[in-house]
């Protein structure tokens, strides 16, 4: 990673710096555990006002943001082109883009009233309220986890087929309770907290795993269920992470193999 | 494949007959074309009623519909659990579930007003009108998209540094023009078009690479700015596909290393 890294030019590491944040983790593989520094992706978000009245809030990298708002309108048919943008502002102190459109466009400035939720997501997560603090005595070793990652990766039948869908689960520290697959990360936890509130099956003390990338509606999402343990395959964005810290749950990335990395909460991983 | 396939119990299969369809593609090596049957994964379109008002419509596998519902309500904060349900209807053949929440519940049928996009998606592609179907006659060979796929993962630096952001990039047969990397995989395409537009940089003719799954609302998006081929370094859904037949966009799959999987309009790969 050193010697690739000085073969970087002064532009892409500026980019970089923009995009990415240190944090310290605990990385644990079967030798033991070791304190180190890590890097992982900054998640920013982007609310385009549109004529003055507020669009959307986009959850994104902190970069590019004019060509986001822009490709954005574009994508969504609000504007045809650059003939019809008469101001773009953009105000990445507050997050904030302003975009007026010609009054000649015929664009409208409301949002379609109909809402399309895509494969990806899209959820409202963050305009709920802020969940309590997870509490929960919860311990699990690290061969528990591997364990554990082992039967996940063995039940996600439809990947292996296909290399095209997500797959999440609920688990005690000995085994898969409930397991799901869909095209769409946030829907294979919501069918998972949807089968648990129909079966009566608790979600509290328990573990959620999932083989998607953990932002931060993900973890509101887990926390709301009040789960103190949340396993990725994947990484972990910037906020993903803050929010574990101050909601109590333990977050594990990147747990593949014999490995992985403790981003928050390490107490709740027994053993040294 | 065939091996481990006759290891999958009866119930697994149902699952995945459920969840996938066979499409006929054409494998490209470095030794030449094959044609051969490939499984992709199935693009469901849910709309959830709640309270007699349509509430969102996602995208999903076309599995455990009722738990997607009730978990996307959750998550949504607009049930609290089971007690708030009176009435949960799936019809599968017209992909609507009908809730009814209780009176006492208090909860609201309106959407919220505000409308928020995660870094997973999450947007109004499929409700903008059908875009025209894409005609050029550009070509490229299979050579050229190896060397273009070798250039986008070098481009990669910020998925290297942190595994947690899709990169997307306009191309022409031999160079990389634009690039663009965002934690959303609806984010990084629609930067690349952004700074096309304000930037007059021409999309028409040109290729887009992403390293995300192309769904149906990716193909939209990319069909929208006359782009006549779409490859991709993962996997695509069935409606992606055929969305990308119907609209004259040859696309390529699991572009890695010196394979890829060839799903429409083929014509453009030059060579045989």
């Amino acid at each position: 990673m050193v010697g690739w890294w000085r073969n970087v030019s002064t532009k892409v590491r500026h980019r970089m710096k923009e995009e990415t944040e240190k944090l310290p983790i605990i990385r644990v593989t079967e030798r033991g555990r070791s304190r180190l520094e890590d890097v992982v992706v900054r998640e920013f978000s982007l609310t385009i006002i549109l004529n003055k009245q507020e669009l959307v809030t986009l959850l994104c990298s902190p970069s590019g943001l004019q060509n986001l708002a822009v490709g954005f309108l574009l994508s969504e048919g609000l504007i045809k082109g650059k003939d019809d943008i008469r101001k773009l502002v953009v105000d990445d102190q507050r997050g904030v883009v302003e975009v007026e459109t010609g009054e000649g466009s015929g664009f409208v400035s409301q949002p379609p009233s109909r809402r399309l939720v895509t494969s990806g997501g899209g959820r409202g997560a963050l305009m709920g309220s802020t969940p309590a603090k997870v509490e929960s005595d919860i311990e699990i070793s690290a061969h528990e986890v591997f364990a554990l990652m082992d039967e996940f990766i063995q039940c996600s039948q439809v990947f292996r087929l296909t290399g095209g869908v997500h797959s999440a689960a609920l688990c005690n520290t000995g085994n898969i309770i409930v397991f799901s697959e869909d095209i769409g990360r946030h829907n294979a936890i919501d069918k998972i907290f949807g089968q648990c509130v129909l079966e009566d099956i608790p979600t509290e003390g328990r573990l959620i795993i999932t083989s998607g990338r953990v932002s931060s509606e993900i973890l509101l999402k887990v926390a709301r269920r009040n789960v103190p343990l949340l396993i990725s395959k994947a990484a972990p964005t910037s906020l993903g992470v803050k929010l574990a810290s101050d909601l109590g749950v333990t977050l594990i990335g990147f747990a593949r193999g014999k490995r992985m990395n403790i981003y928050t909460h390490e107490r709740r991983l027994r053993g040294g």
